[in-house]
């Protein structure tokens, strides 16, 4: 029996234009997406290798690191995850999660299939995680391995003592783990300085790059543990002496790992230099105060925000309260129909509670603050009006 | 200590126009590069899974295969590789790997980490695996999956009894994994006819897609096993329950796994809609007569193939011995310099033995066979020539 090429694939592709502003992807700049349509290169072509070079030197400036195991994995941000996870665990390994909301789960979920003796340590409900809360668990469980993100989006917390516990994985001699995939941009991230061992970061949020390309970065003391390790980590994909390897990171000859994807490559290079230009102190001062911005319209609007401490807001992915008797899908729904503007709800423990607006790359702008804190207001007041219509049409 | 923005950054980007004639990936059409400019959509947008049925039905077609699990992994070829194995493997396994160039090995690097029992069954040098051979193997080992790829592009070599395996396989409670990454769309491959349980492909081949994503499909009776695991695969970012459920192959809602690159989708839309529009049969004759052009054009410049039978060619990726006395590195920077045309040098057991010459998608034409032809012509009598200068000098 013969399966026939399908009718669908015979209609033009329809990509509508979107105002992205839910917790991520943010829209490419033009730059971005122009660069995407450059015909594609072989893998180890010499002029693919220093793109890749460049975007390794933009890597090094976002994440403020001088490490030589600087590179992008080949996946979503997910795949970066699981490369930190994968290079570091080695079987019954004691991995400490710190959770602030879904990421800390996800990553536990990864640790626990990779073979390791998983112990969480929970902020209460809407918090980050104290420095005592952190020190406590590390009495307690003695990790090997410590994760946490700096931003989490789906609570819109941000960890703001990356440093103490920077300091607190040495005293421990514990391994330390920051996602950065919804914070990087939106808040100040010195990996050297802080003593971070392993980041990853989202290319499609405040970068602005495509999704697919996660760059990571390990430092000499990971790298050292992760030579010394007794098994081979699980995952050749996710080998990041193989993958470092075929990066040019440990000046060896540069061997072939996978086929990168040029495309990718591209955007994501043209985002990078686009942040390097701009600087990464005034990125993260625009992010800010953009979130600013939105913080004061939604009290203005008399709306909430979730998290209730301001130095515990993440700039980038900003959470607010649906108001009682609102139905926040049809407030998105709204959003989207008349405008073409993303708004998201709520993830994990957030799902039904909280609106989700991101203000990353080429959505924080002042212009763009007010235009989504006008269209929640008027989708708000439109989805009120027509619950008390419907109300009323029942009597 | 500060790290400043790189230099390297503030230049243009630059990437040049290339003919890609080696193994892969090969050109993308213009329809492929002008889609993946379009804007980017959220990962869970109504447009963006609509794209992503298409691509799904796309897939099932190229494969022909009504599989309902069905979908791509967000990653390179070896992703696709990577994700067999992973949702396939329960500790301590015997997975048997037919070896007819570095694929093999490879699958058994990665079947090795995943804690499989690692069992080997090698062809002759340079030529495929016959139905004895596998037999015996299968009648020694008992596998509980078999790895073969349909087309090596190492070896330039194919299998092409894949349907005889597939029997096999089934009197031998055996699971079969084809890899189809270079052979796809340059010989038949009938997924469901020949009892295939899991084949993946890349996009950058045949197909003209962007490297990045791999559609793969997994039979009803791989789904049943791996729905009856006794652990979780042990990588998340390639748990096939939880991609499937996310592409909605299972007609359960919709859940997000990862963010998917919209970009790399727009690509491989239009790469399979052209594909589909053309013919699977179609497609493939074309690429057949263009190999069989190739080979004799070799056989007319005095050049030999390095597959010793006919039948055992491998279209996509052709595989060509180099001359005695040449350095088949200078030949093929000799086609790059003057022609920007990629020919490519040998991988693995055919490392400085071959030439290999990729007939693939845009690049399966008569005029470029015509070209890359006396390309390589060129190509070796200057370098001969240029050989003789410099002994006569030493004189």
């Amino acid at each position: 029996m013969e399966v026939p090429p399908p009718l669908v694939l015979k209609r033009p592709l329809y990509v509508p234009s979107k105002t992205l502003m839910g917790p991520g992807p943010s829209n490419c700049s033009h730059r971005v997406l122009e660069a995407m349509s450059n015909p594609v290169l072989g893998h180890m072509h010499p002029e693919c290798l220093q793109i890749m070079d460049e975007v390794k030197e933009g890597i090094k400036y976002i994440f403020q690191t001088l490490n030589d195991a600087t590179m992008c994995i080949s996946g979503a941000g997910h795949a970066g995850m699981e490369a930190s996870l994968c290079n570091l665990i080695e079987d019954g390994d004691v991995v400490l999660l710190g959770i602030t909301g879904v990421w800390g789960h996800r990553a536990a979920d990864m640790a626990r299939r990779y073979g390791a003796d998983v112990r969480l340590v929970e902020a209460s409900f809407g918090r980050a995680l104290s420095h005592e809360e952190i020190k406590f668990a590390f009495e307690t469980h003695r990790p090997r391995i410590f994760f946490v993100a700096q931003g989490d989006s789906s609570t819109g917390i941000i960890q703001q003592n990356i440093r103490e516990i920077g300091e607190l994985c040495r005293q421990f001699d514990c391994f330390l783990v920051v996602d950065t995939v919804a914070s990087l941009g939106g808040t100040e991230f010195l990996m050297d300085e802080w003593k971070v061992d392993v980041v990853y970061t989202g290319s499609q949020k405040s970068l602005g790059g495509p999704a697919g390309l996660t760059p990571i970065s390990f430092s000499k003391r990971a790298l050292t543990h992760i030579k010394q390790r007794k098994t081979k980590p699980k995952v050749y994909y996710f080998d990041i002496l193989l993958i470092g390897q075929y990066w040019g990171c440990y000046g060896t000859p540069r061997i072939y790992h996978h086929t990168i994807s040029t495309t990718l490559l591209y955007g994501l290079r043209e985002a990078l230099a686009h942040f390097c230009a701009v600087g990464l102190k005034s990125v993260v001062r625009r992010h800010q105060e953009c979130s600013r911005r939105l913080q004061l319209g939604i009290e203005e609007l008399g709306l909430e925000m979730f998290v209730q401490r301001e130095d515990e807001r993440l700039p980038t992915v900003n959470t607010i309260k649906v108001p009682f008797g609102v139905d926040w899908k049809k407030v998105a729904e709204y959003a989207m129909r008349k405008y073409s503007v993303e708004i998201s709800g709520g993830l994990g423990p957030t799902v039904e509670h909280v609106f989700r607006i991101g203000l990353m790359g080429e959505n924080a702008t002042v212009e763009r603050v007010d235009m989504v804190l006008s269209i929640l207001h008027e989708a708000i007041q439109s989805i009120k009006l027509r619950a008390v219509k419907t109300e009323r049409s029942k009597i």
